[in-house]
């Protein structure tokens, strides 16, 4: 289900490349872009007013079902880089984001990730709760 | 580029859950799945011979191109799991692997993960090494 | 409080340097090396008896109260290494014990680790389980 | 050799607790806090003049060659912690630095990193460049 008017669907957060991001090879450590996203969906969720009172107060919290990435051109020890969060669809119970880590105007890293909204006993998929729905769309 | 005949296409290693792997949530960092097929992805290659010789004398290295990744069911703390790299395809400069995160019979997390083989300087593509097509191959 | 006898004091977990484990300097993160000596206490108390019984059924947990790490020689990727656990002091409530990560016979890292068995709900001290100290000083 | 009039030798930096951060006993784990203690001497040594081109022209590099840090309260989750570098002693090829790890007033961890500073070809100590010793008492 694509929704259209997805008002507040992007988001752009800074980041350092720190000693502790990098690998023997001199560059990031690939794994490390997916908690850059995760750094950026967060604060994404955060700016919707989904922070530290949905995280502990709620019965439901989200957990990534997919992930994919392609790696184009690597970022290295001390970068200053931009994470991005844009929602591209919005399912029952699911956000599909569109994430990417840029240096500048250079794209190093582009991501899909889909988070699923469970909750946190069962684990099983419930419904978006509908004040992050209507966050988005206004 | 298929090739048919890859007798050695396929590895599996062992591996424990430790705390480090885990996050508040209670289980595996989704993330740190990648690490675990990582590790089977370098066993794999080292079985083939193609080991710390060749990660240290070699002008090549091999680089993550893309990686996707779903997300089944969660591992948690001291478990025992099994991960898996079967190849799937070989290109000029490439290797497709499919790796599969399991405990026992349950498959947790499937993964596919393109790694291609470039120069250490220039990062450039370059064929693969005869010997690791040789190896595969027999 | 110091105890003579402890008869189950020493252990020796094997481990691989991955790319995981490395960052740009080219050698072991140094962070990680604390991973490597957790992994050897870890396995230290599951060859005492107290492994996965004892993380989810006892409202007991360790934590670390203080490490002190000090770093002689680096390792690399593609290492093997050794890490050891030894028990050095038992106190009421905690465990004090030397760690090394050596490759071979070369001293990589000495660490001095203090874990403080807690009650899992208010993270109070509580005195050690009797079975542990039983299980170490036979 | 202790020095006096370090006028420059404190320094904060702000930081927020990621899920990436933290274990499965719900807090953050606890090898994680020397990264938290890294980054802040990262931009402390930036905040002095010393960031890309240092490590990227210079023949020297920071290496750590011990570390020692005590765990008082834990963080959690969506904290926003501080963590401070205060330089306490400095020799002739190394730094001393204290550093903490704060929630608002509450002290979380309390830590003590001894950097060297070597040659990155040899790993041989070397004399502290008189940029950075001026830079630190000016």
């Amino acid at each position: 289900m694509m929704r259209n008017n997805m008002a507040n669907s992007y988001f752009e957060w800074p980041l350092r490349v720190y000693i502790e991001d990098t690998d023997a090879g001199g560059i990031v450590y690939y794994v490390n872009y997916l908690k850059f996203m995760e750094r950026a969906r967060t604060e994404y969720l955060r700016s919707l007013g989904f922070g530290k009172q949905f995280i502990f107060n709620s019965a439901l919290m989200f957990v990534v079902r997919a992930v994919h990435a392609e790696y184009i051109q690597p970022a290295r020890l001390d970068d200053e880089l931009t994470a991005t969060a844009r929602l591209v669809k919005i399912g029952a119970a699911s956000l599909h984001m569109e994430q990417l880590i840029q240096r500048n105007d250079e794209l190093l890293c582009k991501g899909e990730v889909e988070v699923v909204c469970v909750d946190k006993q069962s684990m099983k998929p419930q419904r978006l709760p509908k004040e992050i729905v209507s966050a988005i769309k206004h």
